[in-house]
């Protein structure tokens, strides 16, 4: 066994959703160590975060940790960017041009000019850039995508996605909340940017096939929101399938129920984030079938982000960790010579991807929901 | 208990599907008798179908009909009209106008023009006009109606509402299949009209709310097909609900999947047609209830529409029997002089909304999926 | 089409469940006609029935009306017997010594003599007798019992089966939980007899193998109760299968959970009576498939009991009424000359199957669940 | 924080299932490091799986590594121990007499000799006996425990639990089967011992009862088996409730399907494994209620082992990874003079109670399912 990859984190510090995430994700398969760490933009919290966390090297700024640990001969290998979207570019960069890995949550930044930037140095860069669109890990994502690739649905024609949750049903404070519904911080887009991007990536992840058009209807029905928190879509791919996606963080009663279901003329795949194991397959004329993580139907390309045998359920935190195995795998082979890129890991392009879309929504909205023409391969 | 009604059926031949439907549910609990119709529009055909029934009065055409079961002493109190959509109207405002009280099956027409003329005939008739959208017959379907009516989900915000077969997914011949993809006798909506038209139906008789703004993008994946197979619809309802509305007769691995999902300021209330016991009420902050017919959450509503115990499901059968029951009850006030009219059910105005949407939705995809008006109370 | 059979019933007066429940199922595809009853055990209460359900013709007795339709021209071709337990035997001898055709509610009756009395007179009889084990109307319960005994499940290995409610959770009073508590009337069976003699036919009409020994622990959980309201049962089989049989009606959260799981060596099948329109089956070594009633894997024997395309749910009123109508096929058919029996229809056999059923968890429950040998071809 | 505490493993080698689970178990909250092993009973592979693992420490067997470790200043903390059964008591009283914490793989031993030499020792020692009944591990189990604790269900009435698998439904070969349906390795139990324990445990853990009394009926349906593949088990606990256990490893359709449902006088809960993070639960007269871990009415003792917030799903190896991380708290609060010993792990007692209850349904089965008494409390 190769030894554990070395960890950096920007964000993250106490109270921080998404950064114990990535963290967990990153021990899962024994590939990564934590060991320095930006983890507030306040540096006291910065400090008491790293002590609670027991990394050995505590960094006031991102900046400085970039500079720092690139001059180290132990240095990290990696950085897990887990700020607010507005922070996204900048610590990327940063990190990008010291030579060192990124592996940055999503959405990419939270402003267009942001994300033209950020790819435009990680283009030059000789480090990767990996977008922690976490649920494409999820091993019956993988193998939706490979039965799609195979052909096993024909032609795809419809595609449905929906992203709904509720906890912004009132008007929330809080930590998480807070930033969240700030456009300054979030960027423009409130659902669509926090939750709608991830639908968007998943459609598009599955089907292989991009988003060129979108009409949106933008929502805030919360009073006072500056940002949408109900999202009405309606999309065109370049394949030719025609789809929808609804994102929502006012549906009372759904948690985190994104669900993605695609129509081809031979066959029907559906699947929900909330019972990840479970892929439901029909071959037009036939009974549906259950395919389940492990179980008689799966692939391998399900088999290989898979740990335990069918009927033992993975969840979240395994389907994130795919993303951190994944781009610890990515990394080995980067440094051994191979600069073929992320494979199937979300990258800039898919970053970029999502940054546009939100902006399209937007735009799209505030032409009471006319067709706004997407870069399919940005 | 009063005698049963009497009952004659236009249309519903042998090998037709929603006739023997309707014949089932007026059976179902005892308040019709069928009697007399004209069950072909080829004669022979309608005579043997009469035969096979033992109908003791067979007519040729709907017309000589109308006129004669009116001048009978034991005449047909109704008359269900079950034709292709396109003989709807015709034959709708023979027996209105012979003062025998029409059960139609949906959309009330294949055209707009039929569909005013038809409503000008039923506002000056003496006699009542009952629309067949079945699915607003099921107990749990009334139970959130009458929850949303009462203020337990706040303020509506959020409708999404779907209606998803696969039977038209390749091409097909048949009976069903043929005049449904035939514009000429089905009208300008393929999916639309079939079953949109319900999804339409069932969202505005939940909510209250009325469609006011549409945009519609639809298609026909299968080649040669002259009408959509696939429809995406966003809508806006009067009362400030936002909505999305999907249906799709090519969504291979769905049988029959009506689905309706309403959210407000206070809760929430989810409800699919292919397991219809079951009502998913969430208030705001609380768990999931699973609301059951005949249970111990439902109220009033449901339970009047409910003939066995919780557990014992009812199924499609039993909630089109609440529209003809209903229908019975109806026509023994109005003959009782009460002339209110249809109560709950749906009868020429939600007929002429149905066939308005039909045609908003054409016209707004042929412009693109710009936003078409809809008059809210036609 | 061949005029509707006449109907006779005995119990079934105002209040009464069951009794509008088979005259339901008796309508649904209009076959019978009901003319005639002995609705109520109280004269003055059999005539206010009598009248509420528009009935020509009413008895004060089950005796006097016997004698009176074997008499008439017109007379009733069959009876449904739906009284409380205690009067089934004596009610149904009455009739089947007058040559009318039976249809009787289980179980077949509330003793082992007035089981043997019964039976005695049945087998003698030149009239059929049929008990109202309802759930084997069920279309994919048909398609169950088809896909054994066509061996895709190959050598059955066990057979879970349940039966849980919990109506008798806490001490109740009303008519139903009146009569069915009371052992001088429901018999010595409480839940064995009122839902587990369901389960335990269920179990036997799907498998083709019948119970030849079983152990069985009774429990009377509310205080003061006089018959059990929970047992758990392990079962032995003829073919070789064990199974486990638990009734209950104490089981909080159960409405009316009837289920059915069956193992074997090739396939397994699953099967809730809440949901009944599906079936689900796992060829050993394959993914699960979803069968559903009027689906793509819908069988013969199936679709033969189905009157409704897929998706469009059936329920607990149209598998009863597969009994009722498969009831007049066989009276046709045996007024025709064909004295072959009920065909797949339970009768005496599965009556006295059913009463032994209830004496053998009894007995074996008084020896501390000791295992009680049963006759597996009553 | 805290350092993270150094941990052992005998067992867990190469292509070993259960070793991998311990691994990722551990390592999810960054609360153990592995540092050393005795990793299979061939000293070759020992070094090679230790080499694979990057382990620092390897040992050729387990006696050794007790006694070398115990020596060592930084020397592990706990051994976690995942070997065939047989091999658990001996490996386990090695540590344990040197002081080392034990962290065992259920069931506790193969033999009733073993399981009382190893209690005998564990309660002489100075070190803890932690047994991974991690099903015990799930958030939403841990409510059902606290709910039933709190008086929720009133007087518990019946216990439903079952275990079911399909993977030995045919004559299997490979490591994990051999040794599964060897008896000298496994113990008098196959389905009993391997996945009837954790049933048993489950039952026990949540309703705060203990089975005093069982009537076992065992088979081995595939030809040549010498160890149980199904049982079919009647329970009687301590505090009045009855019960039923079914565990199979040939009921085709199923995975790894542990349910468990309990019914009380006030109410009932529902669990099953495969979806963990739902709780079914239904206040008697009321709606049933959706608990969702994470969600609105999940309580203190299911989210002090949550990561997640609800929707975000966690599994099998966040709840086994509870186990790891309450082992590490209560060693670390052991390290700090607190004595008191497991909390709400399994310890030794419920280690005897399991192997007790694999013997007693051996013992039972043998006497053709007589009922065979068992000591509550061990």
């Amino acid at each position: 066994m190769t030894k554990p990859l070395k960890l950096g984190m920007v964000g993250g510090g106490k109270d921080a959703f998404i950064g114990a995430v990535h963290r967990i994700a990153s021990r899962i398969d024994g590939q990564w160590e934590l060991v320095a760490g930006a983890l507030s933009s306040t540096p006291e919290r910065a400090r008491n975060s790293a002590q609670a966390l027991g990394l050995t090297r505590s960094y006031d700024t991102f900046g400085e940790m970039a500079v720092a640990e690139a001059a180290l001969d132990d240095g990290i290998d990696a950085v897990a960017i887990v700020t607010p979207n507005h922070v996204h570019a900048d610590a990327a960069i940063a990190f990008l041009q010291a030579g060192i890995h990124v592996i940055c949550d999503k959405p990419l930044t939270a402003t267009i000019d942001d994300a033209n930037r950020l790819a435009q140095v990680a283009r030059e860069s000789d480090a990767m850039f990996i977008l922690t669109h976490n649920y494409t890990g999820y091993p019956m994502i993988r193998q939706a995508r490979d039965m799609i690739a195979n052909g096993d649905l024909g032609d795809l024609r419809v595609v449905q996605v929906e992203y709904a949750q509720d906890w912004l049903a009132e008007e929330t404070d809080g930590k998480q909340a807070d930033w969240r519904t700030d456009p300054n911080r979030s960027g423009a887009g409130g659902s669509t940017g926090d939750i709608g991007t991830h639908a968007h990536n998943l459609a598009q992840f599955v089907t292989g096939q991009n988003v060129t058009q979108l009409a949106a209807d933008l929502q805030a029905f919360v009073a006072g929101r500056l940002v949408d928190d109900n999202a009405h879509v309606m999309l065109r791919f370049d394949g030719g399938a025609r789809g929808m996606l609804w994102c929502s963080q006012v549906a009372v009663g759904n948690e985190n129920a994104l669900r993605l279901r695609v129509y081809g003329s031979k066959g029907g795949l559906e699947w929900a984030q909330e019972d990840p194991n479970y892929l439901w397959y029909t071959p037009f004329g036939q009974p549906k079938q259950l395919l389940t993580r492990g179980g008689a139907g799966a692939r391998d390309a399900a088999n290989a982000v898979t740990r335990t045998p069918g009927g033992h359920p993975e969840g979240y935190l395994e389907g994130f960790a795919n993303i951190y195995s994944g781009a610890a795998d990515a990394i080995r082979a980067w440094n051994a010579g191979n600069r073929d890129g992320n494979g199937v890991l979300p990258g800039i392009r898919e970053g970029l991807s999502g940054v546009y879309f939100i902006d399209a929504c937007v735009r799209s909205s505030a032409q009471d929901a006319a067709w706004v023409t997407l870069d399919a391969t940005p």
